[in-house]
Order: C-alpha cells, then structure tokens, then sequence
C-alpha cells in the first residue's frame, strides 16, 4: 500500500512502547519515528528513536501523532505545544482539568488547521461512549462505573509517601453485592465506597511501626476513608514476584426502564494489559482522526464525535457485510 | 422549544407503540402523525392517527418517519418507498438481505436529496457497533454473539406449522459453559449450536400424537437440528399466563490479545421489553439522523457512520462535563 497514515509516537515509557506494538499489527499505518527526551536506546520495532528537540523536521511527513505521556504533568505542556505543528491525539485523563485542555488545544488546533482528538483510552474513552449510549436510549437512566479489579497508580503513590514504606501496591476491587443490584435493575444510590474496596500490598522498611502505617493507609482522606480497606505486609521478594501486573478493567451499567419494563445494559472490560489495550484504541482512533481530517475537520474532538467505521480501514460495504 | 423535530411513525403493532411511548420522553421530538393500514382506533398519546394513504400530506412537516413495519414484508418495500419523499429510519433485520435493502434505498434517498439510516436495532444495531468496535481496536481477535434469553419469532413459528401445534413459543437460551469459555479468553471455535440451546412450549391438539411433535421439532434442519433442543407440552391456560413476555437480550464478546496478553470486550443487553428498547433506539438515531442530513449528507447510512454524540441533544460541551 502506498497510502499509508504516517503515525509518530512522542513519550516512549509503558503507553508509547504498547502504541509501538499495536502499530505492527495494522497494515495501513506506518511508525515513522518515536520522540523521546529520555536515554532510551533499544525499541522493539525497526521504526527510528529520536529525541524530542528533532520533532519539527517531521512536519509534513507525519499525519498524526499519537501523545504518550502521563497526564500529570507531560500531557498539560506537550499537547497544545505539539498541536501547532502535527494533528494529535492524547490520553489526557485528569476528569476535572479535561475541559481546560480540550478548549486550549481546540485553540491551538484550529489557528494552525489541524485536528485533535483527546482523553482517548477507555476511561475516559470507550467506557464514556457507553455512558453516552445508555443515557441517549434510555434518557431515565441511571450510568454506574465500576472499575478494577486492577492497580490504582494514584493510591499505590499515595501509600508510598508514607513513613516506613518501601513500596507498595493498591488494588482497585469492585464489591460484587453492588454489582449484582445494579446487574438486577435496582438502580441503588450508591457512593464510590459503596461500589468499590481497596486491596493493599505493603512493603515496610526494617524497623517500621506498622500499626501506623495501616493507619495511616485506613484513614488517608479521598483516598481510603469511607472505604473498605485490606491492608497486607508482604516482603520485597512476594512483592516482585506477585505485584508487578498491569492488568485493569471495569464496566459500564447503565440501568433504564419504561413504565413497567427494566433494561439493563452493560459494557466489560478485562484486560491483562492496561498499556497495551489504551496503545491499541489510540492506533485505531489516530486512523480515525486523520479521515476527519481529510473531510475538512479542525480543531479538538473526542471520541463522541467519531463514527465508530471510521476506527477500521475496511470499505463500507465490508463493514456492512461483516459486521453488521 | 420552538424547534422541535417533527418525527412520523409508520406501523403501530409492537413496535411503532413503543416508538411512541419513547417519543414521549423526548423533549427535543414531537410526534406529528402515527400512518396505519390497519384499523386502529386508540393511541397511547395525544397525537394524529392516520391512514397510510394521507401520508404525502405530512411532505414537508415530518423530518424523520420512523419506520415500524417487519422486516419480511413491510420494509423490503415500504423504506424505498418512503425514502421517496422523508427522510427515513428502519430496523430492517433480515441479515442476508441487508446490502441489497441498503443499495436500493441509498439510491432513492440520494435522487431525491433526502438521508435514511438502515438496520438499526440491537442486532443488528449495539452488537454490530460491539462487533466492529472490537475488531477495530484488536485486529487479530474474534466476536462471539450470544442472544437470549429471549423469543424467537422465527422458531416459535416453525413449531406451529407442525400438524397437532395449537401454539407454541421457542426460547433460545446461550450456553453458560460457552460463556465462559469465551470470557476466560479461550478463543474456542463454536458454532451456533455449541453456543445456544433451544427451549420449546408447545399446546398441542387434543388428539395430537405428542412424540410426532417431539421428534418434528427436534429433527428439523436448520431451526434445531444440530442443538439442544427442549420440548415441554403444556396447556393453553400455562402458555397464555407465563408465555406473552417479550423479553430478550444477548452478548457480544469480543476476545483478542497482544501476544502473551489477553483482552476481554463485552457488551451485554437484558431486556424486559424486546419492541421497547429498540424503539428507544430508533428514537435516538432519528435524532442522529436529522443533524447529518442537516449538515448535508444524502442517500443512506448505517449505524457504524453515526458519531455517538449525534444521539444526544445535549451540547458538546455538556456531554464533555458530565459523561466523559
């Protein structure tokens, strides 16, 4: 094929190297380059590993560029500054700062003419699309995220800052009473401490006080109070050798009803790789964009602006005959 | 609101009331007129019920007919028809005929500059946007759809063109052991008989030969033969008490991987109500509808070429604030 979308990935840590994998699996798109401001020296695929300051040769050869960096604070910077140049599409996943972001890349986006597509992954992403579904079918529904059983980077942090703790690790549990109400069309009012607990692996250093470190842990406002708790001492080496996963997942129930009639639909995911799985929807959606982009589309979208054919590189027709 | 679409509903069995009773949630919709052959005399709400025959009258007023006919007789002619003079929405789901349906009315939409969206329902419908949504996100996976517990049409009437059959009903139940297989990421080869079993309520004639029977539905090809089939005789007071339900449901499991890691999708739909909920669906996307042909597109489409936002009425931001 000689029309391939010319892709390159900026940030090259657990995201960028998933967006690099999935990339060898889809015959249309071509890694053109990886930018990274890091010391890297090995990549998996024969693609090119540059460092970030070459990035403004590639204008007019790259059509999109896949953002990998975290949302604390690699995202805030990269995308509007990258957005002048290239058409993008970021992970962006801070909840509450989204809207800031959306509305100074769309600035950026539309006075260079380029497009971009932004918190794309599952969460925000595909599990927001089924919010989005069920609320539009059923306008009397009610939508009910559960997530895990997966990894919480933000709770594992948060129990390492605390005094005497050399690592640690959280897990995200839904609690399977509430998910069975929910599953059965109760519609419950349900807080996130209702819906979920919070599993802990703790490595201590030698000499820690651990009636304070659990304590510690059980009453961290936001972050554990108000919920269900476990908290486990593990050694250095259970811990290397148990607690080093990605794996994630989650579901989206949406609870309606007409009259006398219940509906309840649910969308699931489990994936052993959480990188790997948010890498693949970016490849796909970055094929989505630039067809937007050749329609004449600029400036930022999200997912819920993107017809779900355009995700595939298959005509119409097949899309219709295949899958439909 | 002054400028509400005005929405036409054509068929009032099952489904155009459910149409109507969902319209009647949607604040942004009115219900002009409901267009029969039948010779009905009362609806659910306060609109216009008219012969099908007046229906040139509303050219110009409705924005979107919503078409409620079945898909054996009725709209294989009524959507080309329609597409003539209205924009149109169907849920035309005889799979083996969809291309031929859709090239006919794309062709009558776009001579006459009007838009129509084709098929939509949960299946196909929501399993089909499921279906290309996994595929597109992880190419080397495979779909499975489940349906049931619910009613078959089709088989409920293939028992009662058995000679001794007063009446009967066919519930297709998906196999829990293929459930979990598939959940558990095992990607096994399943044809559909491995994947559903067939469970049948059968009244029979008084002097009926009851093992005939038995052995006609469980030997007849295609419908049964090859699965797991069920017969129970019951009376026609059991049949008319415990057998009017119209409930249905089914899954989508999408299952891939990325080398050594694997992904689980899964889409899941419970329903009281079968007519009901795709009603509420073929509300949404007449909403859909008009905002494209409002931007311009002509001729037909499917669900896979409508952008999720375009079912809401919420503004863009909005969605952005409160289901991202």
């Amino acid at each position: 094929m000689t029309n391939k979308i010319n892709i390159g990935i900026v940030g090259y840590g657990n995201l960028g190297r998933a967006v690099e994998k999935a990339l060898m699996n889809s015959e249309d798109l071509k890694l053109e380059a990886i930018f990274t401001r890091r010391n890297v020296k090995n990549i998996i695929s024969d693609s090119k590993l540059l460092h970030i300051s070459e990035i403004k040769n590639y204008i007019g050869i790259i059509d999109v560029m896949i953002l990998c960096g975290g949302s604390a604070t690699d995202l805030p910077q990269q995308s509007a500054e990258i957005a002048k140049y290239f058409n993008v599409i970021d992970s962006f996943d801070t909840h509450a700062k989204i809207e800031e972001h959306f509305i100074g890349v769309d600035e950026v986006s539309k006075e260079n003419e380029k497009i971009a597509l932004l918190s794309v992954g599952w969460d925000p992403g595909l599990f927001s699309l089924n919010r989005l579904l069920g609320k539009a079918i059923l306008p009397n529904s009610t939508e009910y995220t559960f997530w895990g059983s997966g990894v919480s980077q933000g709770h594992s942090d948060a129990i390492r800052r605390i005094k005497g703790v050399k690592t640690a690790i959280q897990y995200t549990i839904p609690i399977k009473e509430a998910i069975e109400r929910v599953r059965h069309g109760e519609k419950p009012v349900l807080n996130d401490g209702e819906m979920h607990k919070r599993l802990c692996y703790v490595v201590a250093e030698e000499d820690a006080d651990l009636s304070f470190i659990e304590n510690s842990i059980k009453n961290m406002p936001y972050y554990f109070l108000g919920y269900e708790t476990e908290v486990n001492f593990i050694t250095e080496e259970e811990f290397k050798n148990k607690h080093r996963g990605m794996s994630h997942g989650g579901f989206v129930i949406c609870s309606g009803n007409s009259g006398e009639n219940n509906f309840v639909m649910e969308f699931k995911l489990v994936l052993d790789s959480n990188p790997e799985f948010t890498g693949s929807i970016l490849v796909a959606y970055a094929r989505a964009i630039f067809r937007m982009y050749k329609e004449g589309k600029r400036g930022a979208y999200t997912i819920f602006d993107v017809p779900i054919s355009y995700l595939s590189s298959k005509k119409a027709e097949d899309l219709r005959k295949e899958l439909l």
